[in-house]
């Protein structure tokens, strides 16, 4: 299973109808949030995020509309076990959790900063504010097996882990080589850039990507109040998803001004079709 | 108009239905916030109940659940306007506001703690951790003319006013006292203990209250938890407001583990008849 709730979609503010910024990313076992807004715990048990069972918390950048739910939320874990499970807090700035022993942190950086069953996080900086960074989500590529052909040539039973160690096995008395019976499924990738000011980094680390969640705080109108504030528009991120060739888009965090989020899709479906513009509980499938 | 908004109705950890402690109350112009949980600023959105416009917050006691959201809060407040309105933040454990230029802080203590136009309020110190209080409302006592009795004594216009400030007035050729002619209307008061083992000092602060708001943790079988968690049990709320002879009780702070309240409601009932259990966005007039 690899899904992603967006637990929170909306910018600095919250809204009726949207939260504080948070992503609940699920794969395999594995549960991490990407930001943590005011009201994180609350939208988790909301909309059935897995609450209670988090493996790791990534804060994009030292902004309080992006980090103050994870204080409520460590409390209650706190309060509901007397051992909680170990939990990874990957910050820019270091926290005072010494009411909190089973948080282990680690600091936001360019490059690998994390590693799951099947699959690795690595962070790239981008333009916002000091120690900003974007996510990428990259899982490890599959071997996987012709099975016909394979069975052709006569492999069975444990001759499928010894190719593997080996690189090649005999069967039916002639060697067969790994790559003649296997290929490589990549690795599914998906990025996502907290707050951010159109960067090239994203473009780059979103190359091919599965799915780019760009921000998207305005509408293409306020392009100079985005640049001031080192937010995007809506086209921004949908130049960036295009460049990147991404195979899907969604924009997030959304201003408290649009209570109508159609003009902000008409204008990235424009410059990229396969956009959707986020709402609290959406959960995609990756 | 004397309204008080349930904003939160859950003790330490949120559920769907209820978010973390807090109350606005609202009289005359004034909207004061009592406790101010995580998602508060949200919860104030949700039930209309007078966003941005707060004059003044109160904190019962410095646990992490009744204060978290004010950070959220007062970044909103800041956000939202160049000058926000000044805000008094009245807690046990100063914070650092220096980033909110616009907080004058007040330090929670017994007695008199505020005065707002035509009402006060002041603080006793309740049995729970360090530097808990509750809280009590006092409307101004008003002066009311028995009208027709007056005019039939020969009072008009600014005869009205006189009378007032001198205790007399001459009128149809003989002078009328003050005393003879009004009544004193008692101000409303209402009472709320944040979070608290039952205490006598409540029962002595709620003493005829129009109103008692008291928590009620968890229910009558679990006294011993309560007892040990510095807590009440509904039961406990209910003998308060017998003993204090308040017109009316609501008690709030319910644990996570009742997805219903309707046995909280009976157990509270049969010592004390007008309960409610408050829900999220119940609005009492007082």
């Amino acid at each position: 299973m690899f899904t992603i709730t967006f637990l929170g979609t909306s910018a600095s503010v919250p809204t009726v109808d949207r939260g504080m910024p948070s992503l609940a990313v699920k794969y395999g076992g594995e549960l991490m949030l990407w930001d943590c807004g005011e009201g994180t715990q609350r939208q988790l048990m909301r909309y059935r995020a897995g609450f209670g069972s988090i493996d790791a918390i990534f804060i994009t950048h030292p902004h309080l509309d992006h980090f103050l739910g994870m204080f409520g939320l460590l409390e209650t874990l706190k309060l509901s076990s007397v051992s909680p499970k170990p939990l990874t807090l990957v910050t820019s700035q270091k926290f005072d959790a010494q009411n909190y022993p089973f948080v282990k942190q680690t600091k936001m950086r360019k490059g690998k900063i994390h590693s799951g069953n099947g699959f690795e996080i690595s962070a790239f900086p981008v333009k916002h504010c000091r120690g900003s960074y974007g996510i990428i989500f990259r899982e490890e590529d599959k071997l996987k097996f012709y099975e016909e052909k394979a069975h052709s040539l006569g492999l069975k039973g444990r001759m499928f882990q010894e190719i593997q160690k080996k690189g090649k096995v005999e069967a039916g008395g002639r060697t067969v080589r790994l790559e003649d019976v296997t290929w490589t499924r990549p690795g599914r990738k998906v990025v996502y850039t907290g707050d951010s000011a159109p960067d090239e980094n994203t473009a780059s680390a979103a190359q091919g990507a599965d799915l780019l969640i760009h921000e998207g705080t305005f509408d293409a109108s306020m392009e100079d109040e985005a640049r001031e504030r080192q937010h995007s528009t809506v086209e921004d991120a949908a130049v960036i998803a295009k460049k990147a060739k991404v195979k899907k888009l969604i924009i997030t965090h959304i201003s408290p001004r649009y209570s109508d989020s159609s003009m902000l899709l008409k204008q990235a479906q424009e410059i990229f079709n396969n956009t959707i513009i986020a709402s609290d509980g959406l959960t995609v499938e990756i």
